[in-house]
């Protein structure tokens, strides 16, 4: 009963959406073992188009099989999982309805020119989730890249198509390209930016990287000062993020980036957790080891947002 | 009763509009403390997208929730409420039928590179207009850059639209980019243009800058000169930019631009009103502020355009 | 009865249009004191989109507003009157049937840098111009420009859609751009080119600049050199465009260019007739100077062409 | 009844066509002095736009009316007459029935820049060759041209509305553009190539230029020789169009190119019809001339064609 | 009875596919003589496209005429045929039925200058697909090159329409372009990421090179050498591309390139068939030699097949 109020609560955030979003909203909320927290860890299969399938599932082969990360994020209890077109197709009738699932509507690829590498190729579409019996769909924008419009664009016509469908908008938010220089990707201000640019965009669930203590813009710099705003600790900087979120009233998510040692992902999670974060995407961390390890490790994970 | 002949003479203007786009112009004119005046005074949200999140909400940091830019909208007794999808979504329920809106359907920001900030990406539609209850579209152009234009047709798409639809068509028109230098941007005759396309556009509602007392365009000056055309006060520049929109027959509001002193602010503000403009789009000034001293400053602003 | 007769006569070399598109046509040539006599006078008031207000409607300040010239273009007895979106719903309503419209579609303005000056935005559609009871639709193309593709097919596309709806098309053709030199943009053979190209694209009215007794191409020149074809004379230049208009089955009219002095103009427009022009454009000269006056101007234009 | 036979047999080959479209296919076959013979003599008239009106028209002055053209091809007993939409639109009516059009629905220019060259514009549609009462469609498609992908894809879309709506479908390939120098674009293994790729576009009417004896790919090359190839006469290259062209299956016929003396024109068509060409367009070798001299020329080429 | 269970597992991991697509995997799989064994050996015909129709069919001259691939492919006993449009539709009515047929939807050609040479012209359509009785659409994507992106969107449109309407879509994946070096194009890592892309983008069938032994992407051969992955024969490279094809729950086919001498092709596909490839496209090597040679060595080619 109290799970029921906290999925309430948030789903009340989302004021102007019809019953059939927050159907697919309140199916995120309720599944698996975070139900009823207002936390959500999800699986994200993409790395094959972002980096091939042999970088990404070589490690641990059982992973070339599409069904294997279904039953990965359903055995783990997770929330969600999010692939593209092929991935989804390969297992959504075996397992369907047994987990909330997220289409994956754009994808990058390594194999292209650098030059080329600030944008994504449009590989689905919102009747293609339908037709998978997805929850929702997900999208990647690159603030700061000079086909950002372009795709603010693309994501606002499938997000009115979506969200005229009942399904849930996931935006990952990257910011990237144009005069932003690399090292400022993650800047605390640029985090905050992007995360709420993905919010004006009409986003349900945003998707970005933890934000590290530099500061990219003078100006927002001058803001900080001005205000003591305290931004040296991750939980300070998650909460930041949280409140460019339209004061905490949009799910914020976090992913993890690349493999790093267990105990300093679960020391970070367990920041991201203390600052607010809804939960983490964690890809890579999961299906990169034995099937076991992997659902241990996610357990943990799990366990640190049920703590807070 | 007067104030419904006021409203009616105004009406009378757009005639070959819908009696669906007049009924969303009468709620503009007849809202708030200006209701039946002929003046408006909007609060326009959308710095967050424009300069990003804390640049714009960190000084008064319960800007960063959506609610309260509705809230202060409807306390102060203001005209309308102007914002991107995001912005509005948040609130659009809560607050259903108490002010009127404008959904803004192209935005930009300051994190793209330099060379691409003289184009804005669309990021709604008159149908989410619709679908949010609100009475009026808002669609910023860039009159002398190289995108103009595109600009100029997707806006003509659009507001063919939105009239056959019953919205109000609001357009802010800031000249800039291609060959036009920086210092002229707001030059008499360049505010006068941008003013006049604004017009031919078919937008009911134009956003201008003040115009400064420089002119661009020698061969306006020749005109200038050649009438002995006054032009060295803001109430006598106002009074062209009113002119050349079609002698007066549309409503055309200014913009304060940076935070400045409140006198100053005021001072101009005064100038504007004296020159005819049918009132201002006050946001950085409002919601930048302590709640009860924006309600004072914006109070101050409505009985300025009440006295004119 | 007589100018029944020589409308017929004109409206038989429009031999695969509608009933519809002929009843527009008719309208134009039943209007105003050239009524009958195959000939047209048509003010087009699309400077302020060309050259900004100032610039157009300074000298002359009462044309700022849009009712100014839907009612000078009906006192003198003109055949039509044209502009842009925003000048037409200002007065189509309350001038509703008192004289045939021409929505311009497409619209040029010099804020935009040089380099980007071959090319119009469309600012307009056919279901505008039969919304507010247009009998025809206008479109600026640019022969030569790098752009005069897309321009072709642009007005292809429109053409195809106001010709089922019922509407003529006029066609302004002003050669301009790529290789073509500024001083050979008004050459006899482009201007015949010019002329023709429209023609091919379906326009029912063409209008062009009146030619220069140069030419262009050399193997245009080698055909007039072995036909010892005469183009001394504007008279004699004007029945050539004529020529190139299907042999004089499409109505062709010519603009006066910027103001001069009255005596050169009217003795220009002397020469158009004799040659054969269906009549002229005037803007500039029209409303540029006292409304007595410019009455007085178009009523010794009119006068010339019916002494034609 | 013997004609009816070879006219059967052609149909026979364009197997995977409607009735409608076959309907149309036999009305050229059957047209004219040809009729029944397999052969084709088309007028085409889309000069005025590639070269302007007074370089093709001025010779002979009659041609600016385009009555003239429909007349000759009619009088001359040809099987069709090609034209951009203005000269269709202009006789339609008065021709209606009389003899098969084709309406041309890409237009090139020669005013446009040089680096501008390898393209057309979209001129016409396919329902405006069923409005206008066409059997056919003409498009012109740039081999080796940097549009040609363009060109490939819109004549794509082209030929799948015009087979739907029962028109035939005319393309004439000319390779131009690219690395493909000047002298080759003509050479025998590109003129084979350009004429297959119509082919497999889907025309059924291919018109390419005479080839000449030269070869522009080694690896081409390489094969005549291995085969050993005869290639000198124009006549065995113009069987090898033929055998390109889905070993015949498909009709082909071949320009003349620019005016040349009557002898060598009429010695060229001899080597064409000898070689198996369907026919040949015949465009300003007709009309540029007395009218009784082109009906005169044109029964000469129809003799030739008939003898083979 | 086997037979049917061998295709009854294949066609359970297109889970998500209708009946309709469904159906015709299963035309493909019970075609000739490899019917019910799970392979497939096709026969495509669109050199003359890529390469012009003499260096095609020059050597073997009956390859000319369309319909003797069709009888090639039925007679041969092959599995499918696929070709451009205007090849399908030279025989699609003579042969309707007897053997399933591929509409490829997109062609390169070799005329084109090199920098234009990574993209493709789409020149059919899904609907003509079906028009022709065609049970599967080819399109060609080239990962790697900077219209790789472009490429994705239209194969996933294309997915999409073809699944709705029953297709079977197979598609042809060449990295080329960008920043991908030439001899790197079949490398391992490569031809696994190419093949993985197609199956993320939906494809049915799949069909790549075989792989050489060289590694590009230094990340992958870092997983490669902790795994102590074994690649050194061809065999072991097909069994890799299979895995990451969804670990082999995808139809994969391999071309054999340009004609090499008999035995090492036969040794290659020996190779491919033992690494669990589902079989070849043999193309220049069936059609470029007399046709009994041709059924012969196709019927070797079976053999292995069989065999494995």
């Amino acid at each position: 009963m109290t799970s029921l109020i906290k999925i309430q609560q948030i789903l009340k955030n989302y004021e102007s959406d019809t019953p059939g979003v927050k159907a697919n909203l309140y199916r995120f909320l309720n599944q698996g073992k975070l139900s009823g927290t207002g936390k959500l860890v999800i699986l994200p299969v993409d790395q094959g188009f972002e980096h091939g399938p042999d970088r990404s599932f070589g490690v641990n082969s059982l992973g070339y099989d599409p069904h294997y990360h279904f039953k990965l994020a359903i055995d783990a209890g997770l929330s969600g999982y999010a692939a593209p077109l092929g991935m989804i197709e390969a297992g959504a009738d075996t397992f369907a309805g047994q987990i909330p699932l997220i289409l994956k509507l754009n994808s990058n690829n390594s194999l292209m020119s650098k030059s080329n590498g600030t944008y994504q190729a449009i590989t689905g579409s919102v009747d293609e989730a339908i037709r998978l019996g997805c929850s929702g769909i997900g999208f990647t924008i690159y603030p700061a890249s000079d086909n950002s419009l372009d795709m603010f664009y693309e994501i606002s016509q499938i997000t009115e198509e979506a969200k005229a469908k009942g399904l849930v908008v996931v935006v990952w938010s990257y910011p990237r390209g144009g005069d932003l220089p690399k090292d400022h990707e993650t800047s605390l201000d640029v985090s905050c930016y992007a995360a709420h640019i993905a919010c004006l965009l009409g986003a349900h669930i945003i998707k970005v990287k933890p934000p590290k203590a530099s500061v990219y813009d003078k100006k927002a710099l001058e803001v900080y000062d001005k205000t003591s705003q305290q931004y040296q600790t991750l939980e300070q900087r998650i909460a930041m993020v949280k409140r460019a979120c339209f004061n905490g009233k949009r799910i914020v998510i976090f992913s993890g980036g690349e493999t790093k040692d267990d105990a300093s992902l679960l020391s970070e999670i367990t920041e991201l957790a203390k600052g607010g974060a809804n939960g983490s995407i964690v890809g890579r961390n999961a299906f990169q080891r034995p099937y076991d390890e992997a659902l241990k490790l996610l357990n943990k994970i799990i366990e640190i947002y049920k703590a807070h």
